[in-house]
């Protein structure tokens, strides 16, 4: 740990002593930023990430359309140091009220709106190619986790089989956990709390020698990042439970090939190996559901068309028709709607038979 | 445990068998249901909670307006009767899902929309005097907690202050927990996951030998229960940490006074004895915090003038002047804003001076 931690403080004092030496040499301060936008924004197609493209622009101290985004990107980063230094972690938040103080002999603030420090934060994940967490910097807190994992955090020996109806509250850092016992054949992460409690009062992790994990909605950086160890550590298949609507296609997409705002951070945060287990459209007959299907609102309708025309998806056979066969439906579906068969069907059938088949979408 | 399982069972046959006598009389079967309406809520100066009033409406089957409503009062107490056989739990959405058939022999579906289910189950509440968590239907799972605690749930002992950086993830339904050990001086609940984060990562608990719990937002029925159940049982003082807003003020008061929605409910959700820690108008200057005033919105405003209303704010002189004084300031303040006096002000400084002070609003 003490080793990775002076790579982040080497890759900060790089960028500082590199504006030092330009100073020394009566040279014009610049910064080199990789830019962020969709512009710069692909597909790779051997990786299957979204990813940053090649362009780089300077960022300079004596230009006034520059100067003082490079004070921020220099403020920031003294933050991030600091952090390091003191072994302790912020979230955007608190960094957006540290760098907000008034410049010396000013009326002028470093920052006034959060938007400024995260964006240079952004920039910082691609200068020093650190994500924002192994700066000490930490996203959003959520979600559960139960399963047939014994994990080291912190000084502490924590199994996640053996922490009552809770679970383990994933934290927004997971970049130090250590894993030491892993005996899950898989990971089942699924987009609702309510599912995962369901699944946990099952024992469904036991049953099946697996892992299950939840967030309420959009997953975490915290979540994706462990998952992420979890499989590239481990080579456990990960397989991903959603509502079938748009909505839970896209948070599939997210976890599997990136997101466009995350690009510049695809290679630590993408894992193009998931499989969408459910709920698939051929669901709908096969579980007697179509009493449960939901009528398509128009932003259902257009957030579907926007989806299918992703690149990742474009040129994928199997998902447009998937896409296809919504479109006819004209409706979704809760992954609850699966308790109108009996509270434990999930458990019991629906999970089981699909993982012994593999009927997975990829 | 057993025993309490057959209250609730014998609460649901007692309402079945009721009916049955009836039919068996050839009356028109009636089920009583108490009025849950803005003209039965009242506040209730004794007990400094939000009650309902005493009024009761019947609910007859032979009556074209009661009739569906009848039937699907009946149908959701089976649904929990069987639950509760089972020993097993469900979300609201689960028991919408079990609910949505079709009555044999017509088109017609027991119920439509999930408000259909979630109303009958409010009643049934009442109806029985048990709570919808003691009938084994869960609310939201949020939250995280830390501290000086061990419990036993489902056959596991956990000790909160064991957990690595994540803590225990709160359940949606805590009625089962066992108590093993408490050391906590005093619970601190604040809303926000990212001070959570902050001041675990701090230690503050070990070192203030308390107890912190966090949701994000909105504070869970789960939660609640969480926080009453300690303090009841084990009369330890909660501190409410917010942000300085009308939002932060309500978080607030529907945690100690319970709401207008769970009127019904308030013996077994509000919590008299919480107390407000902060951030007070007054920390303000105290702390240095002028600077990070955000100016009030409309909305900000309309909502502080709707709270100062609240029956339980209206005579109460120092939360009047608390709302005064932020009108004059016109503005609001996160609790992060105390990061801009160094990372872990909040936990060495802040916390500390206000709980030994014991500068609560009440």
């Amino acid at each position: 740990m003490k080793k990775k931690k002076s790579n982040q403080l080497s890759a900060l004092e790089g960028l500082g002593s590199e504006v030092v030496k330009q100073i020394n040499k009566g040279k014009n301060p610049e910064i080199p930023v990789p830019i962020r936008a969709l512009s710069n924004v692909e597909f790779d197609e051997k990786t299957k990430t979204v990813r940053l493209g090649k362009k780089i622009s300077a960022r300079y101290f004596f230009n006034v359309a520059h100067a003082k985004k490079f004070l921020q990107t220099l403020e920031v980063a003294s933050i991030s140091k600091n952090l390091l230094k003191e072994q302790k972690h912020a979230s955007l938040r608190d960094v957006f009220y540290m760098a907000k103080r008034t410049i010396p002999g000013t009326k002028v603030n470093i920052v006034d709106e959060q938007t400024e420090s995260d964006s240079v934060l952004e920039d910082l994940e691609l200068i020093t190619d650190q994500s924002r967490e192994q700066l000490n910097v930490n996203a959003n807190k959520n979600g559960s986790v139960a399963g047939k994992v014994v994990i080291e955090d912190k000084g502490d020996t924590i199994d996640w089989g053996r922490l009552g109806s809770g679970g383990w509250s994933i934290p927004s850092n997971v970049e130090n956990i250590k894993f030491k016992k892993i005996s899950a054949k898989y990971i089942l992460y699924m987009e609702k709390a309510a599912v995962w409690e369901r699944l946990h009062e099952d024992k469904f992790w036991d049953k099946q020698n697996c892992i299950i994990m939840s967030s309420q909605g959009q997953t975490t950086r915290g979540i994706r990042r462990l998952l992420q160890r979890l499989t590239s550590e481990f080579k456990i298949p990960i397989y991903i439970l959603t509502d079938m609507d748009p909505w839970g296609h896209y948070i599939y997409s997210v976890i599997k090939f990136g997101s466009i705002n995350l690009a510049h951070i695809s290679e630590k945060m993408a894992i193009p190996n998931v499989k969408f287990l459910g709920i698939h459209t051929s669901d709908i007959e096969k579980y007697k559901l179509e009493k449960h299907l939901i009528k398509f609102k128009d932003t259902d309708l257009s957030r579907l068309k926007q989806i299918k025309e992703y690149a990742w998806f474009k040129d994928n056979k199997q998902w447009q028709k998937e896409f296809l066969e919504m479109k006819k439906l004209g409706a979704k579906a809760e992954i609850q709607a699966l308790s109108s068969r009996g509270i434990s069907f999930i458990s019991d059938t629906y999970l089981p038979e699909k993982i012994k088949s593999k009927e997975f979408l990829d």
